[in-house]
């Protein structure tokens, strides 16, 4: 599973610079210049509580699946990340091109109910029909009693909450789900990101051998945003990198007294996200994620965090490792027909 | 489901203000004055180191259930909230009033093998039985190696360890179950205080569109206790309102590393708590809170959480969205007779 | 069940003294001069980054168990403690003396795709073989934006990955894991450490009421290492004591935001450690501990934690609540051989 043969593989969020009198709408991803393995390291910064728009197409893809896709025919599953930092508002156009109901229904942020996505309040897409949903966030407001509200900062996700039934089951179970990020100013950008979503007993609607296979550079920094989904417990693991069980994956100083972890809960309607160095300490090469509920990573749910050189090249052992992947059988896995999008996107400037 | 409607909706605690020699006998709730919306803000504050008693009083209560109350007739699922600081002790004296060995384990606090509330230490109350339970609390302590022993602070719970087995099994599926807050001083007391249970596949012993509809009023700091149990694993997911995944649910300072979350795992034994201004920065409404596993929510582990106007109105569209609520089809909702309590009371002055 | 009945009940590590060329070859537990009561309390101090040696054997254990062993013949369920600083490297020669293909995977450590411990890497033991497998570990370490990655430190643990499966399915079932701990340099160190294992409906494979009684005496420092392990959720719960979420379970100060529990999520793969001061503020006495899901508490997954008198003597009902315990029927408590090691050792000097 080479991510170079598929078209679309990465989702790439195109850049909208279109100013409008109420604020700037751009793109969905926070300003980040010349992200490579260097300037990443910058924190990042951005223009202070800007209106952002975006437009999702919803429409159905083979077998059975939907998915949101950025224009029309571009859907995905898992849909494109979206990202805005604290304070800013994001008004999301949904498209509904599906012959069915359905929705947009945000974690973390802040909405009325209007834009609750719930039927219960009304709030979704007839077949056809194009709705703005509003989502506002803002930073961490003092308290009295000497403590602090928190703010929307997070690894968010989004998801339908409306075909179906008014839970959104049949479309979450479909692929209508992706991850939301909303960033504190300073936060590090990554130089890549990955979604990862647990989604019954699936990976992004896929099993292995046909999980997607993320790939990094030796020393890249990489985000992983884990979401989970769906009606099983699952236990997300990754080898040879950990992580602090905290907002960000990293310490904050000394004293911060986050566990630091490899394996951790990944139930429905959940969401985390973390950054690693790729490889560091351990070199590059082929290494494997999964859930670790035995039953779960026998029958598919299992992939590959491909480690490239630092130029790129291919480490020795690694299309071994992965041959072996692709022939390994995994005996819930069925086969798929082709599908856009890996969860996958090289972190790139909007503006 | 309107809560005027029931009586009983509210578990009041009343007050009672005998002081016996060795301490202050008083209600299981902290002091808080004239808790309204503003002078809520108001940190606790609490003579130190009481000892508070209350009686319980264990009965069956209609469609097979059991329930713990403040006075013979007024037991309700779950139980009453029963609130100390840390530092108090709290002597709970039980009168089972049911025809089944039970009794009362809590979590969190101090107490010794006769207050054990599990047969293996013949802790239990025989049928008719009157038993007192004493359970104790105290601040964190230093330790050697410059840490602290964390202190009983927490939001806990208390349930049946003796009907039916030897693990309480039948009297948590009962409704023998409820809510133990320990507050640091300090803390900051709310306005509302609700108790969700999740217990096997129900809401409180309840399921939907019979499960509590939870209501405060904009801007009314509100205190969840979150507490689950049975067989089954659940998520909790709070719509348009978010809390950080520490202690209180705020922040502690700038540097708090909390990842701050709207849906968290609550399985078996576990419990947590957070405070949410209503409304704040979303605007009134019906807000839904459910589990996120899609099965459940679609069978019935659903509810309202009502937030009105600031005056106490209600919002545009929230009476239509509890009628469609109301009239929503969730298969597994079995019909119940009227039940007392559903976990929601006002905090009113209590010294 | 007197642990003074079964031999080898205690896992103990003999000390070798070996000095290599590379670094210090010694025993995988941290230097702990006289671990009495007293002198516990002080803060561990070792060597910095040097190379640890251990030699592990697997082997086939009665009833179809297998165990990892410091000699031949001496394995147990689970494995022996394994233990680093930060900095330090510990080097597993692992010699498979079973006839199935079987591997060491260690969870919170760096290693090269060599020493995965996965089929994946061609990374395992066939029948008969002895293979080293290279753990290192470091300290957390500065990155631009104000931010730590985190180092090693933690309570991991290691399994096999590849008897039966490319996942190890197999011998995780069968008995092959065990507890890893990173500890950073100033860690307080235990009188005595307990491991406990909650794999499938087991706990250390064993079921009520052979499941293993953990053994101290009131007012000693005991470390529990808890780890999930096969495909069903698990909640563990401490009668009794308590700790704080994080990293130690102790506060790191007084704003130390972690929330204190006495109940956590045990899934698949996850692992978490802890100390309390055994009995203190509750006293003496058989403690039970257990899995909260009440269906497998019913059905084994329950123990004692017995905590003596500070002079070692058995406490008032302690022995009657023992022989409650084995008499209680536990209705899958299927009948076991001998077995040796429960989880329990004595942390001695080895250095």
């Amino acid at each position: 599973m080479d991510e170079h043969d598929r078209p679309g593989w990465f989702t790439r969020l195109v850049s909208r610079r279109t100013v409008l009198a109420t604020g700037t709408a751009g793109l969905a991803v926070p300003a980040a210049l010349a992200l490579g393995p260097a300037s990443s390291r910058h924190a990042a910064s951005a223009q202070t509580g800007v209106v952002k728009k975006v437009t999702l197409y919803a429409e159905a893809l083979p077998d059975n699946q939907y998915g949101y896709g950025l224009a029309p025919g571009q859907a995905t599953i898992p849909g494109p990340v979206l990202e805005i930092y604290e304070g800013d508002t994001l008004e999301v156009t949904l498209v509904n091109n599906t012959d069915r109901r359905m929705s947009i229904h945000p974690h973390g942020v802040d909405y009325g109910v209007e834009s609750d996505g719930s039927p219960l309040n009304a709030s979704f897409n007839n077949p056809g029909e194009t709705r703005t949903y509003t989502w506002r966030s803002r930073e961490m407001v003092a308290t009295a009693g000497r403590r602090l509200m928190p703010g929307n900062a997070g690894y968010w996700h989004y998801h339908d909450h409306a075909m179906g039934t008014d839970h959104g089951s049949l479309g979450i179970a479909r692929g209508l789900y992706g991850a939301l990020v909303v960033r504190r100013r300073g936060d590090i950008l990554p130089d890549k990101q990955f979604t990862v979503v647990f989604n019954e007993m699936t990976i992004n609607n896929r099993v292995a051998p046909d999980t997607p296979m993320f790939e990094a550079n030796l020393g890249q920094r990489v985000e992983w945003v884990a979401i989970g989904h769906g009606n099983q417990f699952h236990t997300f693991h990754l080898h040879a990198h950990r992580w602090a069980d905290n907002r960000t994956g990293m310490l904050e100083g000394l004293s911060d007294p986050s566990q630091v972890i490899d394996n951790k809960d990944l139930n429905p309607g959940s969401s985390f996200g973390f950054q690693v160095m790729a490889g560091e300490g351990v070199g590059p090469g082929a290494w494997m994620y999964h859930c670790h509920v035995q039953s779960h990573s026998e029958t598919g749910m299992s992939g590959i965090f491909l480690v490239r050189n630092a130029d790129g090249t291919m480490p020795p052992g690694a299309q071994e490792a992965i041959d072996r992947f692709r022939g390994h059988d995994h005996g819930a896995a069925a086969g798929r027909g082709p599908a856009r999008g890996h969860g996958q996107h090289q972190h790139s400037p909007s503006r």
